[in-house]
């Protein structure tokens, strides 16, 4: 399969492109480059789709995602789109047959009736976005140019961040008279060390560069242009690709899970979670790859 | 009104020197610079009342703390009036009208009755600190010169951290023979990345300069000087003064829910909180002013 | 008592080699270099009840870890032992009078049964390596060369981390086929910031050097080789055996309280703490020696 | 609308069957009875997709569940299908467009494998029960004759409970050869005060009687047979849905919150909560209607 | 003192009349009769403040609750008041020098704006009734006559609650077109067994009687009527008060902890507790009551 | 076996003796009848090492304990014992092999070092006590004549309680001057439904009899004597002991898990518990069981 031509069996999104640019390994591209990427209702409808498809493809062991276009990672939220389709148009959010649709437009009603939808909306969008977060496959991210607004809601979602050298971080919200909602404001402090610049950067909604990123762990390297950047996560998505799955996927799961536990929960998750990951046919297969010098190759999961 | 006067709203306070260098803007410095601004208990009695009018102000939207004088952001707890004042004193507690005092002294009694009244001794210090934490509107602490014991406590509070280049730090409690408890321990885990520095710097005892607080992500900045770090704080605080309240105030709210609890709890509570704050007038006044490119007014809040 | 002859009241271990280079200083060396100090399972055994007993022992205020030898602080698992000790064995996991024991082996049995046995083992494990977390005394780590898999799982429990130039970390499971479960997934995203760093070093099981670690607040300080680390943290637990106990044990409660609970929780759990700790003779103490200029001396703890 | 007729809004349903015996009111009945209404994978799909619609349906105010047929409210999982749909199959679970599909088979694979097709399975079959409680309208469940397993896995998740006399319950689980896992184990210790009664049912699976289950509080009425407690819970619907719907449904989320979180969290959320829904026009209007002694009328939600 | 007179220290307050009916006991009654006990804000003020002062004073170890006159103990808010005083006014909310006043009245403002005069003002009241489960005394509440709403909230709050046959209770609030947001649906569900009790009464804001309350344990005794119970109430304040109150008051904190955390985290909880206490001079007093058969006397606390 | 003699395996503890009358079935009696079972040290280090035995003993399925003679299951602490044992004797605690020993007397000391003394000694207490909710089989609990405080304690570590009528009931704590600290308090409030009744009988410390624990819930049936009370807890745990132990194990595993943990937590737990216990051979062999009608045979655990 070509790196270039979609997956068949991703081929019917719209704005999702998918690639296999090597063994087990998935490319998604933001696809709407004439629009910066710039997401609709329609588009983050999709990206939690393709999130819970690549959850559970056998085919996928870790996978990249990048903005497509030279300009931007994504340029947030497509307000022209939004004043049309959410509680902000007035009409309804309607429905797409996933069942968390906004059933209240704000065109009528009291206060109460209207934070109804707002409330449906706010949690169909933050649902879709954290299905990145719920895939069980590793997911690197790869910002580059303009990254705004829902752009850190979804690098947040990412277990591994990369930044091309041009990239421009603004968790912008505020600029535009909102709390950010879609995630931003409860990862961020969970996934940076320093709370003091966290605040800084969500209150005073400032540019800030790979480099200031890279120095405050937000991202784990900064590469020269975007398509280093791309060719760095492939790397390292394809190293661990070959790796055992059954050991990835539970590595992925323990460490969120470590995160947002206590210790002793997350100790007594673990021996269960690895009570059955154990008799996997793994941990016989990568030893006997460490002894032999040979590359292991593992059952599908 | 200038920036040196009193604002006649905060005219009663002893220890507590606010002015209003800009619109909006709140300068609350520490005033008892001939004892190193160490607090005694009247003292931090009015820090906890200035915080809880701060956070109601409507004229407030950011707030910066610097200590008064050259030589101390302050220098802890003023320990010879702690003889005097508190359960160490044998003299009772006494009450300042506000509920929380100390009603056991422990001059006599045996360890229980003591621990009584030092619990509750305990809790109203701790109180009062944390209402800068709880106050609504963004706080921006400049740390100067001698930072010791409590300057770290307070600095824990606050949203955004910036120091001069003279500053000396130090989680001074254990050299005095205490375990820090007026949250110190409790915060610093969660604002500062490296547990390993956290804890070398709470069991030691020992200084740090700011260059190693920015380094370890406790401060956000280092300037030159207290008037420079005081200027850069004012700056930030003044753009953030310009911005929506509802925005800002949500962030802050949202940002401190987000690092105490789960993300699945905190999306939760986001999309209630933004089910209502999405109603103000802030968001449509804020994409006029982006696409007018003139700044926009907002509401009291 | 020299630094090099055992402590008698240690000197039943076979593999802790525990010795007082100073007043109140332990120095326990995992003592099997001529396997990297790699551990069996009665050596994990003997690393739970040499931190229980250095945590009741009245004569150690503080405690500084190594690995004998000069090629591995350890090399993790004895992958070798492992086949025959545990679940893997299909023997059974025997008793150890300490009653964690692991009933069942894998030999038979469905995999619910097996699970069984892997749960009771894995729980046995992490038990006997949280010990050195759950001990009063502050714990620092010296790190070293090979410090691999379970060195991970070992450091997290330390509260302070020191590390040789040399040192070649690795959080190395994913490389033979399983999710590390003796903590390191635990507390890996709750002491170090970046958690994109964390995620790559955990999925990728890459090496990472001492000045990589240092960068990431892993560690706090690396020196030039093992001797100098060494150095280091005798002098860092000296400084620290010389204060209160009272006050440092307590402060290291604390801490790992804080880092695991909210901070309301915390702020309760501190002033309940500290309603007797303050009533220890060490406060005066403390004090007096402040104004006197002379070295404290505080009652055993 | 006959009270017999399917509502249009829901006629595509192929196992329930939607009437609005009232203004306000949905009859939910399960509605396989020649299977004695138990459950294959289609039915519980269409068991949550069937609360999600009534959950935004803005005429629906107060929902009635019962079981269609006079011999079961459901005799719980079916097991004849659950052998050809689900992991047990060894065909792999397929896919629904849902997303949350099990996309591993247990056909072949190794124990690590075979479990994560069981936990997606899993998932999915809590997924569609939990929609039950978390249709934001109040639900009543009214059981008679066999209601097993998944009929206490249900019930747990109703807001109120009345039963027929004839209702033969039991957590039935353990009778064949498995703990319960769609949620009874999860609710049951919550939702009833006797511990000791609900290990009893749950260890033993014995049989326990309408009046038993009366006594330690499970169900809050035991009526002579089906109809007369249909008609009883209608009745109770009828009468929430003639109160405002912000009220009602407020009243719901905040119980389901206090349950599930402490005291002074639920506090806060209640506070943010009712900051918008008291902005409604529905405390007027039931004011008004207060003094004015007329049914009051509220805007749709 | 007479049982009549009010205690001197309590004589300022309006509408909370105290009196000491015996050594170590406080009664306190809500003392509007005129207006069957309703709530007006000073009233609600004043609450919070005699449950600070009862918590503090040592002359007091056991509080009965209940309402003055004959007609009601509480008919909840005084909405005609309610009117004038609260964001309901659209007056703004003032302030009481107690700092926790509602700055924002909704007169004006979005409803973003109003929501924050709202939040406000629900947290001040839920502060103000709190206080009575934070005062470190037990608090036995007797109900009767009318009881609805806010007495529900209040009734949530004491220890232990006892009623006369004629009480007529009821969660109100729904009736006026509100969810009840001053505690009940916070506490309701951790006091009571049966949910489904719990969410029939709170949904259909129907009234239940003495009888039906004390099957469903929410009060632990039904008198014949007011006096009875009150003089029931006393005996049992009377019998708490003669006991060691370093045991009493541990015991109330410690099963509220119980009640609000997990079994693991209050075992711990208990010990730090605990260890000071048992330092008390209680228990050997008390354990010399019981050899020598003579009432033993406990010093203040 | 007879179901006098004591099973070999657990010959050598000097009181616990424990017989299997039926086929996988375990009595424990505590058997110390001369002092009405009242606990010494050594008692409770027995108490939770047969405990952890028993959890292990792939012989075993469910447990009954009860107390050996005819006047007390326990009378609690054994006083006399403890002033010679704990804290209490000014002795120091000693050690007992098992690692949790309390290495501080209270012969000297500040409160603050007499603290560490206790909270080891609680904590030791509690350990041991609550090894028996650890115990990974059922237990069931049969409480006769006097079983105060102590007895309350273990009680609630059970899964079933079951009372002969002549018992004599107390949470006897505060009348000796202390809170009950070995986990009454903490686990009381969860597994008795009315709030009210927990808090009057634990704060009064009086006598309530089997027929009013009955009416609470917190025993699930009282039986005429002991003898007759025992034999119905054998006829139960032998149904029980019938049934799948992967089942049976797992159920309790995930109803304690449930009490203490949030419904989405729990049910996560679930489908990772689950996915491994639904491949045991149980599930088959019980369906062939209940379709052949006859008893099923499950390999041990």
């Amino acid at each position: 399969m070509s790196a270039l031509t979609p997956l068949p069996a991703y081929s019917t999104y719209q704005f999702m492109h998918v690639t296999s640019p090597g063994p087990y390994l998935a490319h998604l591209q933001l696809n709407r480059p004439e629009k910066l990427n710039a997401f609709s209702r329609p588009m983050w409808l999709e990206f939690g789709r393709v999130f819970r498809q690549l959850s559970l493809d056998e085919d996928v062991r870790a996978v990249v995602v990048s903005g497509a276009g030279g300009r931007a990672f994504t340029a947030g939220l497509d307000v022209v789109a939004a004043r049309e389709e959410g509680p902000m148009s007035g009409g309804g959010g309607g429905g797409d047959g996933h069942g968390n649709g906004n059933g209240n437009g704000n065109g009528g009603g009291d206060p109460a009736r209207r934070a109804k939808g707002w409330r449906g909306h706010i949690e169909e969008f933050q649902g879709c976005i954290s299905e990145m977060e719920r895939c069980e496959k590793p997911v690197i991210c790869v910002l580059h140019a303009i990254s705004l607004g829902l752009a850190i809601d979804i690098a947040c979602c990412a277990d591994i961040r990369l930044a091309a050298r041009n990239t421009r971080f603004a968790v912008k919200e505020v600029d535009i008279g909102l709390a950010a909602d879609i995630g931003t404001l409860a990862r961020l402090p969970k996934i940076v060390g320093s709370n003091s610049w966290v605040k800084d950067v969500c209150l005073s909604a400032r540019d800030f560069t790979a480099q200031e990123a890279l120095q405050m762990g937000f991202v784990s390297a900064v590469h020269d242009d975007k398509d280093k950047a791309v060719e760095a996560a492939l790397e390292m998505a394809a190293r661990i690709a070959e790796k055992s799955p059954v050991a990835v996927q539970g590595t992925k799961e323990l460490l969120n899970y470590g995160r947002e536990n206590s210790t002793a929960a997350s100790l007594r998750y673990t021996s269960v979670w690895n009570s059955v990951a154990l008799q996997a046919g793994d941990m016989p297969a990568a030893m006997m790859g460490v002894f032999s010098k040979r590359k292991p190759t593992f059952e599908k999961l």
